[in-house]
């Protein structure tokens, strides 16, 4: 397989679960290596680091190994423009530059509060460790504003970057499906009416279903 | 991790569960390893393999490599003798005489038709290939044979290798559980007293029940 496409890590993770999806609309064949230690009388979360939401996740094509997850997706949709969903990364400069914007402004607006409270309201709990009632409001206020924006934008966009699901979208579903399994986080999303629709549409695709599936069979930090 | 305990394989596999209990049973610290392949449009059953359910397995220890379950079995009770359950493998060498001649006789006489059940009635149904009624009522009726003389020794002695549950009870765990999960295996087992008791009793071990858990979780083959 030295010429294959590798993903290292856990489906749980949010940064895998972003490539995982990619690679499922590009159609691509992968091999997903999944490593689980057990200690002594239990398996220990391998997961601690699920802590941080945001996980870990390597990707091997031939010599080339790149770590992050937008970067990878990227890479995915370059390399090979012609399989599967041909517009996830835009067919032109100008659409491709404004997934650009997009995929900064989830990385740098989006996700800072998001992974806080995915951890916060879907992983503490589970982990039975004390919520921090400070931290989520804070993070809440913040992604509050973030998704304002969002829902005046999807009210003239169908998509984040135009009329077209693409790799904008698709970087921000793995955090807002564990915000939305909470009944605080599900309000984030359904108190605004585009923002609602949009999420709403965005997860039924048929490669997310699939990586939350996978997310379902092998929870990770959770067993 | 040059010097830690590695598996290869799929829990779902009959090789890979033998082992897992072993390392289970031993309280053993390992790292499992997972490789899934996703071929274009669908999951490919990387466990196509499994379609012979003995599956695969293999086993890393520092330089050392073993594909053998019942050896890797073997060599993790002989390299940790004081680690976790110590009657696993005897303790005297009468003892371990009795196992070794229990662990030919799974892997000679019990396993050939269980592999065979194991395929006709739990995986051919999930994989929508038609059971072979020939292959099904001839290696029932090997089984048969075998599981009656199981049911005399096990009159006498708890399990088979004596008093104590031990690599010999252990390495007839995978396949069992595959057969009694369809209703014309397990009347194998139910209509004979004394195995009926024996596999209720092996069954019910922790270290098994953690791989079952593994098996529904992942069950491989079947996604």
């Amino acid at each position: 397989m030295a010429s294959g496409l590798q993903v290292f890590g856990q489906p749980a993770s949010t940064d895998v679960a972003r490539v995982l999806t990619c690679l499922f609309e590009k159609n691509l064949e992968f091999d997903l290596v999944r490593i689980d230690t057990f200690k002594r009388q239990h398996k220990l979360p391998e997961f601690v680091r699920l802590r941080d939401p945001s996980g870990q996740v390597t990707f091997k094509h031939g010599d080339k190994t790149l770590v992050d997850p937008r970067a990878i997706c990227r890479y995915l949709c370059t390399q090979f423009p012609n399989q599967g969903n041909r517009n996830l990364y835009g067919t032109g400069s100008l659409e491709r530059a404004s997934i650009e914007q997009w995929l900064q402004a989830e990385a740098q607006s989006f996700n800072p509060p998001s992974s806080a409270l995915v951890f916060q309201l879907a992983f503490a709990p589970l982990l039975e460790i004390p919520q921090d009632h400070m931290a989520i409001a804070e993070n809440e206020r913040k992604l509050q504003q973030v998704l304002n924006v969002y829902d005046e934008i999807l009210s003239k966009n169908e998509y984040l970057a135009g009329d077209e699901f693409t790799l904008a979208d698709l970087s921000h579903l793995p955090d807002s499906q564990y915000i939305v399994s909470s009944e605080r986080g599900r309000k984030l999303f359904t108190s605004r009416r585009n923002v609602a629709r949009w999420f709403d549409k965005i997860s039924r695709r048929k490669a997310w279903e699939q990586v939350v599936k996978m997310q379902m069979e092998h929870p990770g930090a959770f067993e």
